[in-house]
């Protein structure tokens, strides 16, 4: 992911009204040159272009066009494009290109991005792009595959700066200007110790504004932190969104400094955490995209439906229990979905919560007792403020104040139900070790549904029959 | 937001087995320290920890505590807990410290961490620190309070380090080593022209790695992202995450140079946006915090609450006109909410990825319509496949086909209808400039409720009847 790369995508951007996005004309223009062969017009068209909007582009258009479009650019293609694709469609990119394309696109790439490209291909792939690579390259590749998926050794470029920690300032200096290939971005040295283990790092700022003389172990910031090579990933972009981490050497098991992870890379780690949060909670597949097809996109949300079916006829199968209470009183049947779809609403609200400050760590042991208590008594309080009106209102559409009596105690009941449940399951679920995001909604709504209904039409059988 | 402040935090992580999260154990200390008043042992306790992981303590811990803690630690309360601190108790905490602790916080910050703090500030509090500032300070704090709320120009920190467009390397060197109060962190060196506008800029470690004599012109990066004062954070975090920017200049109506923006301020708001999107789509409040009471939490979220019963309602009012319809089948009322809440589940599916893919602009102009149409199959893809079991276990339950071939017929309408509302609804929201992760919820829902209630019970009225 170099900087570099952003060839003047910023005068793309200053053109158009909406910030940053592709702009839908360009994208027609494109597609134009591409239904004409014209590629110089298409070269020109999208040279201004940031090798991420290019891969936007290319998820936003139809295969057919896809593939059209990289014939025709042919070696024009870029190693970036490819590390800024979707997995979607990564690897059908990958089978359109010309075979010499990308060899050469991938030995653009860092090694952190050539990882990141390996780990969704198929086997036959990944041989095919690791012989391309140079020796070193390769070897470099095939140690971080090594390190479990989603972990800090994935997530690492190898590319380290060091010094040892008895040099100062001017050795440092001296040193980094006699090395010829500096990674393409770095923002700290990090000192080691004659084993190779990170003892502390400077900023490059901090560096630059030194005299020769003062010695680096003087300079270095007052704190570091050290990230086994082994950490998952979103352990990682947590520790760099709460500490403001700039970057992080990563080590072994045995200490040894074997890599570095930059912000960029733990910013990006983070917005894919919480598209997952976002997906798991609505029961998408949390591997989905837009550029999914029809087959492939029904696959993915269906278990959740089936597992919604099988709870929404539980559900039916409460409210069977009370068939004779609904036929001799019909109103109840219309006014039973109001009780079971205020408390779904309740449950998600508690549940969107709890699952988003279980995710950011604000919910923890310390203060889920509290937090569960508070929201009972934000439950009971939404209960007591809406049964009245809707008591009132039912009570007068349907001349029975008992029935108004009713529905206001089972939405009572209900909403302290949504409320307990709503942050109660995923602390739960939290604490079994399953992630609370993933399972939650079937359970809340469950129980909403079921007690709901149970509350309404069992009430209703006591007090109006 | 320095980075020199994370003291020792690396030591505190690793003695704990659940990565980074500060441990209950020693929260439990800390508060044991404050019970007895053992001012020694509570800054013994508190001194290995990040002021991030304090400030998420006094988020977990009860008023009355956090009062204790905050007196008894008294002048050891440093600035950059205030700046970690959730928005929802700053200000208590501001009124509970001692006016000169207060002032001593203040004074450590960045200017764009006290304009943080500002900001949400009552307009006394407001006054009362910036008096504290340095008449430096506090010009650079009030200049950038004229931009607007979650601007770029609140969020940019004012203390920039520019050379000008001909220096060669040795000078720029140079000039940092003679600087005295060069900003804590800093990773670039923009480049601005005689009427300092900025016109490129250079990477730390580039500088370092060239020689005196080069000129900054010919080592600075291909392009780079100037980003205007007034535009939205929530673009600049996207541009960020988006370009792999590590720093980007800002500039004034005029083009002129006034700040700079880094990626950890970046990362900070897309956390936030992501929040926000969460908590939106649920329904709750997005300034939400744990640390709220009962009443204002009920306050954020009853409003949702309201709107759903009102959305409730007008789905009875459809069942209401199939009474009849019911009185002769009560089966109906059994089996309606299947289809009810299935339809709202695969619209829920549908809504949240079409609200995400727009947050991330993945659904735009040039795709809205496959999405829109692909949506359209899915979900009756999902209806065609769900509708036969569910049919034929009615058919046999019941005993009657025909009841069977109703639901499934209702299943399919509804959940196609739920399906093109998903994605459609947010898609026109964002069109008529309404944030769809806002309302979109309340639309969907009521128009999944309304056509799965109507759908089969009309279908029953037709068929069965």
């Amino acid at each position: 992911m170099t900087e570099d790369q952003v060839e003047t995508a910023a005068e793309t951007v200053s053109e158009e009204d909406d910030n940053y996005v592709l702009s839908p004309k360009t994208v027609a223009a494109i597609l134009y040159a591409v239904d004409v062969q014209d590629r110089e017009r298409l070269i020109e068209l999208m040279e201004p272009l940031h090798a991420a909007d290019i891969a936007d582009m290319l998820e936003q258009i139809n295969a057919f066009d896809r593939l059209r479009l990289i014939k025709l650019y042919d070696r024009e293609f870029d190693g970036e494009i490819l590390s800024e694709l979707d997995e979607s469609i990564r690897e059908e990119v990958i089978s359109i290109l010309n075979p010499e394309v990308l060899a050469d696109a991938v030995r653009e790439l860092d090694s952190d991005d050539v990882v990141d490209l390996l780990e969704d291909l198929e086997e036959g792939d990944r041989e095919a792009i690791l012989d391309v690579l140079e020796d070193s390259d390769r070897i470099a590749v095939q140690q971080s595959l090594t390190y479990p998926e989603y972990s800090a050794g994935r997530l690492m470029q190898r590319e380290v700066v060091m010094a040892p920690e008895h040099w100062n300032v001017g050795e440092a200096i001296d040193y980094l200007r006699d090395q010829d290939d500096l990674p393409d971005q770095f923002y700290h040295i990090i000192m080691v110790d004659p084993r190779l283990r990170p003892v502390g790092k400077i900023a490059l700022g901090k560096l630059m504004a030194s005299r020769r003389e003062v010695l680096l172990d003087s300079i270095k910031d007052d704190s570091f932190h050290v990230i086994p090579v082994t950490r998952d990933e979103g352990d990682v972009a947590y520790a760099f969104n709460q500490y403001h981490l700039i970057s992080a050497p990563v080590v072994d098991e045995t200490e040894r400094l074997v890599g570095v992870i930059t912000i960029d890379d733990a910013m990006a780690v983070l917005d894919e955490e919480h598209e997952e949060d976002i997906l798991r909670l609505a029961g998408v597949g949390e591997e989905s995209s837009l550029s999914d097809t029809i087959i492939e996109t029904t696959k993915k949300r269906i278990p959740w439906l089936v597992v919604n079916l099988g709870t929404a006829a539980l559900a039916a199968t409460v409210i069977a229990q009370f068939e004779d209470t609904i036929a001799a009183l019909v109103a109840l049947a219309v006014l039973m979905p109001i009780v079971a779809s205020m408390g779904g609403n309740a449950g998600t609200q508690s549940l969107t919560v709890a699952v988003r400050a279980l995710a950011t760590r604000d919910l923890t042991g310390s203060n889920a007792f509290r937090v569960i208590r508070r929201e009972m008594f934000v439950g009971l309080l939404n209960g007591l403020i809406l049964a009245v009106p809707l008591a009132m209102v039912t009570a007068l559409l349907f001349g029975s104040p008992l029935l108004g009596f009713v529905i206001g105690v089972a939405l009572i009941i209900n909403l302290f139900v949504a409320a307990l449940s709503g942050v109660g399951i995923p602390i739960l679920l939290e604490k079994l070790g399953v992630d609370p995001a993933l399972a939650s909604g079937v359970f809340v709504t469950t129980v909403t549904d079921v007690i709901g209904f149970f509350a309404f039409l069992g009430l209703a059988t006591v007090i109006l029959l």
